[in-house]
């Protein structure tokens, strides 16, 4: 690989920050990699790791001369970050992001991009339950899809560029439009999200009555659903609220089949649950064959190892 | 290890009683194994691998002269076999099951078994989304816990040469109330089970309309749900049929919370996403405290690897 930007501004020091300045390392994609988190302990943990090749007590002095400039706050601080470094970013820079929600990262980013700069939103569909800058390792966008967003009339040897750092950082890079992302994802990602925290919240209730067990005899589902629920409550707040009408509409779909499965249930209609149960694990081969996820018959187990990079 | 039975008959030749053909001979706990299946073809798959040192093509030669009989049949179907095996059973032995749902199965099978025969409900909680007689593997129940749900007055003998062999096979071994188990297992694996399903069996509504977006971006949440919802149907079908009380209490109370964060979503409350998020986040930490998942960031990865046996 060859050097893809000069300079990367990291904004936000999180588990997808910290993976991309690890990811650009790996393969020598970027000049000089510098970084800024709004949170003072936040920055001394990420200049004690050694993130980034200079972490920056301004988030001006983070983007000046910067050729890319990466947006990686929560959704909901997008606005107010564009407008604080709009002033500082040199010309030509692209401005991109990796919020989980597009419609509304570019319209709260858009209008703060000046003149000359390019803005292509982008969201790389990756991510463990942890956060802060420890979080970050190298391999975690390896074999990932990225999504990029731009919206039509955008600068194209910018995007071309953002997709070639992504697949640098060994993720496969698609593009759609920012509406369907947000359908797609309230569906694969969002909604099932909402779910799982509102599963695990019952459990818990459960559990001042029943002591420990909940915990103790997690085998089977509940177990991963507490995985997915214990992901950063500030990132999921700003996507529930930022694709409130997308998520809202799958949630009364799940509803709606949730009575249904329900009705079957209170009136004995094993013949309908089979055949919903049926079609469902039809599914599941779909993702595995779409190399998605494995066939390996890991689920409930206890110890998972992570894999060694795919280089 | 030595031997606790002198000969175990599996009655049912899928994942679990695979599993535990395989980690009795790891240990050298059975001094022979037999099974059987309904199934002429699971019974040929059986001999084939050699799953046990002997396959029956009746039900009342794989059970005799056995001193532990295990049903490993769907929960549905126990009441059936128990009527089956009860005149072939020696005088002594030990009848088992693996069944998910306890008081419905001590329901069924209790009425069927002859004096002198001890019967020890008991439940592993492990298992992948495989089935079937090659899905078995020796360290299916390495720390993972079973419960024995055994009546007031079962033979305190029969009862401790049972936990034994559970312990051989990697296990932890508790005893609880079979209503109780019932309750808590609705709670931490039917109901997440059934909501898996419901979001799956969404998903693939929308899949008509996105073609196979769906499964291509299936990062994060959706794909663990996937997992989930390939589990046996038959199996799953029996188990909400005949839990179906508790499943049916705590999906009313799952509801209620579920539409408590909709309205919070729809409203703009973000401190009540937030809050509920931040509860839910604890509860994560609890079970890795408590052994039953490691804290490694897996989530959302490509491959995971089938750990090596702790032992």
């Amino acid at each position: 690989m060859s050097v893809i930007y000069t300079r990367v501004a990291l904004i936000g020091l999180g588990l997808i920050a910290g993976s991309m300045a690890h990811a650009m390392r790996r393969a020598g994609l970027a000049g000089e990699i510098t970084g800024y988190a709004r949170s003072a302990d936040t920055r001394a943990v990420a200049r004690e790791i050694g993130l980034c090749d200079r972490i920056t007590d301004t988030v001006a002095e983070a983007v000046a001369g910067a050729d890319l400039v990466v947006l990686c706050v929560p959704v909901g601080a997008m606005g107010a970050v564009a407008e604080e470094i709009a002033p500082h970013l040199a010309p030509g820079a692209t401005v991109t992001d990796v919020g989980s929600v597009k419609r509304d990262v570019i319209t709260q980013v858009g209008p703060h991009i000046p003149a000359g700069v390019h803005f292509v939103p982008g969201h790389p569909l990756a991510g463990t339950e942890h956060s802060g800058p420890r979080s970050g390792f190298a391999e975690l966008f390896d074999n990932r899809y990225v999504l990029l967003t731009p919206e039509p009339g955008t600068d194209a040897d910018a995007i071309a560029r953002l997709r070639a750092l992504w697949e640098g950082c060994g993720a496969k890079v698609e593009e759609m439009d920012a509406d369907h992302h947000d359908l797609v994802l309230a569906v694969t990602s969002h909604t099932p999200h909402l779910i799982a925290y509102t599963m695990v919240g019952v459990a818990d209730d459960l559990r001042r009555v029943t002591d420990s067990e909940v915990i103790k005899y997690s085998a089977a589902g509940f177990r991963d659903f507490t995985r997915i629920a214990a992901s950063d409550p500030t990132m999921w707040r700003d996507v529930f609220l930022t694709n409130k009408d997308a998520t809202l509409e799958i949630l009364g779909r799940f509803t709606e089949e949730l009575f249904a499965l329900q009705r079957a249930i209170r009136t004995g209609d094993g013949d309908h649950l089979h055949a919903y149960f049926t079609r469902t694990r039809a599914i599941r081969r779909g993702i595995i064959e779409a190399g998605q996820d494995t066939d390996a018959p890991d689920f409930g187990r206890v110890q998972r190892k992570r894999e060694t990079p795919a280089t």
